[in-house]
């Protein structure tokens, strides 16, 4: 696949899973919204059938939508590390852009808000009791179990290692089913970003980008935790793919 | 498929959509109900459902149960445009079966409600912050999605590019997710009619047919948003779809 | 298949069912259990994976677990009439035998309970508003939701009009969404029954069988209102199907 | 497969299955989380996909993740004997090293958390009304209907008859739903341990590993019962297989 498609599948897909993934956060923070206080099961939800969209979406590049899956899939030796800056680039790109959108379909609940130190958290995740050494773990415990999945799922052993949910019109709904699982079960501590350009892009557009009136502090001081921990916990997952998958 | 066929698979299934779909209000809203209070998580489910059961149920005529979903799929080259005014007609008055049928079932509930306010909101969509404009541009995103997931996902590249699920028990599950996921994410400022019949339909069977007492005013003034909003982003997903589709 | 293989299916498959519907109901309503006051949305989603449990368990029989859906087949020309009272008779003593389970499943619970008159709802429903006509009509409308989607869906249409579930590990999760959302959105007035087998068995358990100390009234004179409107709801889609499954 | 690999797929799977079943009841549980207080919904659909997630990992052991179902299927005659004590020792370590993480990923929640009884509700389940007799009734009751759906749901009649999800993307959501149905279902009175290695690792790992200040008793009193009834639930369930599973 050319550079270029991969990086337009990437950045729609990602865009699509950004839109919908703050954009169910903002729907329980901002207050006039019919969602407003809809709670954690909504939110997870949310995120999960997410990531389900916007994966659909993406198939064609075999829907990464996380910098840490694409690292993950390169030392697995199943995505060329000559694509892998491609990759990053659109899920960034396209991360920024889902992020526009959210606060567009949400303008008149952004401008109605009271509270500013809300809105930074419909687009980026904060730690319950900061401490980055620990946060750092959560979040490393939280990707591995996503990219393990990913690699040792039997969607890819069918495919013969190589990532491919393309053939199956509801493949997709497992990723969203462990996404799903790992907000509701390992999202407490540090609200689950589990994925760097998930994190990031939104606090870019959030810091430089967005007419929010009387925004929060975009907390650059923790940004990179949800940046590193993801990017560990893929690296490990795909250790223990390349110890593991051979046995029988 | 000849056009009256057409017609009467669009009305089943959005009849059942809409029956379905209205139903989960009626049982959040009105007061002597099991599912009274049982809030957006239980809203967003029985809406993105009752586009599965619904969607089953038309699959042979692909289950567009949507004007914008008829448009999008028109300007995609998908469906041809003389079939557009079947299949419209075939939704608008399934919805207003369905609108009828869900008053039926919850006759002894609208006549026990003590709020005529809230009686409306059971069929069709309002916002949460009148701002016409704003309030398109949220209808025009959520319709967008769901479009362009329903353009680009691997479900329709497996059939050669036309509309197919009817090979698959489960295939219509994944509009029923997006769906789902759309009420979660983009559902809070406007009711994510996403719809045109599906607000248009049950708004014309409040406000002429159903032996409601007391009712509300249908708020006639609002009521082309939700159809011309939908329609908009139907078109854009199209357009998207056609510039991207091809690239490998 | 044989009468006796017939029966025994269906009474497992019913038994299940009823063993877990009953029982989400049990979790919510009796006060020392974990998922005492879960909700609405906690009961249909046991309802609707107790029919993915049982119906699986049922697939030889085609997992009809249900009267109604029998009474539809027998119309529509999928099941042999001969065969009917067998299903019916294998669904009833499932039904009760389930019901026993739940019991025993709960039996400290069930002693703990201070409120009497609580306790018949966990095994047979009632009507939010009493009135015999129109509860009927409650209960016509949502059963034939059901039967009409099963005689309907693309499962059926797969296999050459023979209900068949049984080459799909996923098949009965369509069934499974669909009873949840008609339990979302039409199970607020009545409580769903949509199934005889479902409503008397467990109340003729409840009635002459299971040693609850300090029973309520089995309230026989409602008890043919969930019988007879599925019935007739059954028939009702069975009728659409023979005037529309041929349409294209 | 050799005994090296089943030891290895079965700790692989069994620890993603604890990490998040845990993990979703420390989110509940401890009070600095985005999901305290999430309720019985959050916590039934955490676990149930935590098997998800557990079993298509350890899809090439089988995934049994759990002694129950390891002692149902060498009783139908699907694993063999010699295999079983590799099989319950992969769980058990498995289970303990899925605690371990759990408590990682929520190590500043558990140093922060005010109420030392909580805690040992996390990683093990306690009766609401102890009554061992009837406590192991309720275990029985909710491992028989897990076992039973094993060995009778289609899945398994596809495969010849041997437990074969593998070559299906998302055969195991079969699992996650029947554990989610058990759990909203069954799981009031003794919170459904339906599985040895998930409540005895676990309680191991807090009495002897955790370094969790001030904490709760362990309850070994109680220990005994979510070991013995699940064993005792598997074997019935794979009785009752013997019996009809070839009746046509």
């Amino acid at each position: 696949m050319s550079a270029g498609a991969i990086f337009v599948w990437e950045l729609l897909g990602t865009a699509v899973l950004i839109l919908l993934g703050n954009g169910v956060v903002a729907n329980h923070v901002l207050r006039k919204n019919n969602g407003h206080g809809g709670g954690v099961v909504m939110i997870t939800l949310g995120w999960g059938f997410a990531v389900f969209a916007g994966a659909s979406i993406a198939a064609p590049s075999q829907a990464h939508l996380n910098p840490a899956v694409t690292l993950g899939l390169a030392i697995a030796d199943k995505t060329k590390w000559g694509d892998v800056p491609i990759y990053i680039a659109g899920q960034l790109v396209g991360a920024i852009l889902g992020a526009v959108l959210c606060w567009a379909a949400y303008k008149l609940q952004f401008d109605d808000h009271p509270n500013r130190d809300e809105t930074l958290g419909i687009f980026s995740t904060a730690p319950q009791i900061p401490n980055k050494a620990w946060n750092l773990v959560t979040e490393i415990i939280g990707t591995f179990v996503l990219v393990v999945w990913i690699l040792l799922s039997p969607v890819y052993a069918e495919s013969g290692g190589t990532p491919n949910f393309g053939n199956s019109a509801l493949g997709y709904a497992g990723v969203a089913f462990v996404v799903l699982v790992i907000g509701q079960s390992l999202g407490g501590p540090t609200g689950y970003a589990i994925n760097p350009a998930r994190d990031l892009g939104p606090r870019l557009a959030y810091a430089f980008l967005l007419p929010i009136k009387n925004k929060a502090n975009p907390n650059w001081g923790y940004s990179w935790v949800p940046v590193v921990g993801p990017l560990i916990g893929g690296a490990l997952a795909a250790f223990v793919f390349l110890a593991v998958h051979n046995l029988t």
